[in-house]
């Protein structure tokens, strides 16, 4: 299935506001680490206020997936929403510089909220606690859904997160269809445990019905599936979807694809910033699918696409990755 | 001499925008290496629009220093012009995160220049060639300088690069007048060889009557006295200024007061990107200074923040600068 888009990702388009914070400063700032919590404009301005010195690297997660892709090379596009600010200016412009199409409108400057922006304070372990708040980026609806992008793409790219806009539903509902219609498949990440537990439902409808490659981590597919045992999750997932990708942290990751197994340990690396992990591995094992890979391989290809992005601040990938694959035999 | 504020410093307000960039990008686009470039907004969109992915940081050169000096626990302080915009929000909280004073009033939305920023593109051996785009940093004027803030003020640092700015010479004649009234003292830097070409007798005239102390490198000192032997610019220096400070790269630094002539070799780092090497000197210089070292430990506290700085992308400090300090034997 050769088709003028390889991967076209939806999801929240988001520029992340890098900082280091420890522990004492998460507790009395109510910051829960090592989870994406959504915030209004109010707790924003304070959480900003109280937090150190930033970095600004563009970020979102099906974003950051995308600009893995493009950097490898691929055709892939990317749909979110921004404001026309200067930080959606930003957004816009590393999207495109990594060789990924971007054509969703920019907000015009009237309206109330901004640009989204993700406060992302890294633990000194790497751990990192995310604030979004979503700004515009929460009214991506069925509007910014272009079908005849859709219809192009070999597969669509669904970003859990945007399960929390309720226009977004129709908007991916658009968009799933316009690409089955012409023969494009759906892969979907669960994005977060939380946000699998506020959208269940919808998740699970979604992914019965139209999803070809799920994306999760184990708490994630333990959360759809309420369930504390990771092997009954994946025995639900096996049964309704083509094709389950589980990341289990430093155990690696596992590839469950009807009667098929797969599995590939992770690729060691100091963690600087955990921020991005479950995006480019996204990224690494996209890029084996359309590139006809075996699914070790694609696992592995996420594996060490992850590790790239955990070993510096940001999550968007710095180093080559091609050529860390061809250095890890997958070249 | 103590006062409530031991440095204020003056200088551009911008927000760095670097990027990495090989040689033949650099060609291509006609961006001279190692120097700073002021590109009016046409030039900054097409270059922007070329340059590959970039990563925000709050910049700017006195800015810098003001903000190493903040990280070392100093009374400090700056001025400069943002816009009330989200590069300008991200500036003001940038430094005052790391604990300086900053209320230079943000120019209101209405004026059609934005907050400026500097496109730093980095080449693969860590130098750094920066096109500053100035925006309404150009418009610090003499009504921006509180002369209360200044007379309590131990030293005020003037950034070289703000002579650019025409009203910004009678913005630094205010500061000077308030801050030598109260018995403080005067620091400039000379900021960039072509900065000086183009305002050399400007330089001379306000260090000839007002500078305690000059800081520069090897290529700014020979540039201010239009001679090849650093030597005899030193020499000059000498008979002009009571103290002198001049880098000389990988040969470490000067300091020259009357009789006094002191040196301290480089330190050595792993060259990741040099922006912010003179910065950083100036506040590890100026902190020994301000604390009560001899000449030697100033110079040495210049080195090892020079140092912290040149090792990762972005000009400001991000590891523990009173720690290396202390690693050092400056404790």
């Amino acid at each position: 299935m050769t088709k003028p888009m390889q991967v076209v990702g939806i999801g929240n388009a988001l520029v992340d506001v890098i900082a280091e914070a420890d522990d004492a400063f998460l507790d009395r700032m109510n910051v829960e680490r090592g989870i994406m919590q959504l915030i209004d404009t109010d707790r924003a301005v304070e959480l900003y206020a109280a937090m150190g010195p930033g970095r600004e690297v563009s970020g979102g997660s099906a974003a950051n997936t995308i600009a893995g892709l493009a950097a490898l090379g691929a055709r892939t596009a990317y749909v979110g929403k921004v404001k026309d600010d200067q930080l959606g200016a930003i957004f816009a412009h590393d999207l495109r510089a990594q060789g990924a199409g971007y054509a969703t409108p920019p907000t015009p400057k009237a309206h109330a909220a901004e640009t989204g922006r993700c406060l992302v304070l890294v633990s000194p372990d790497g751990e990192r606690s995310m604030n979004t708040y979503l700004g515009v980026s929460e009214f991506l609806g069925p509007d910014d859904i272009d079908e005849s992008q859709m219809a192009r793409a070999e597969w669509i790219f669904l970003e859990g997160y945007r399960f929390d806009g309720p226009d977004s539903h129709a908007a991916f509902a658009k968009a799933i269809k316009a690409c089955k219609a012409a023969g494009g498949k759906v892969a979907i990440t669960l994005s977060d445990p939380f946000c699998v537990e506020r959208h269940r439902d919808a998740f699970l409808a979604m992914i019965r019905a139209d999803v070809d490659l799920l994306m999760a981590n184990e708490h994630e597919l333990k959360s759809l599936y309420l369930t504390d045992d990771l092997e009954a999750a994946i025995g639900r997932a096996r049964a309704e979807v083509p094709v389950t990708a589980c990341t289990v942290g430093a155990r690696g990751a596992h590839l469950i694809a009807g009667a098929t197994r797969a599995h590939a340990p992770a690729v060691a690396a100091q963690v600087v910033d955990a921020t991005g992990a479950g995006d480019l591995f996204g990224a690494g094992l996209l890029w084996g699918v359309v590139t006809g890979r075996d699914w070790t391989d694609c696992l592995r290809m996420g594996n060490v696409a992850a590790a790239e992005v955990i070993g510096h601040l940001g999550a968007r990938p710095e180093a080559d990755l091609a050529a860390l694959f061809a250095e890890a035999g997958l070249g």
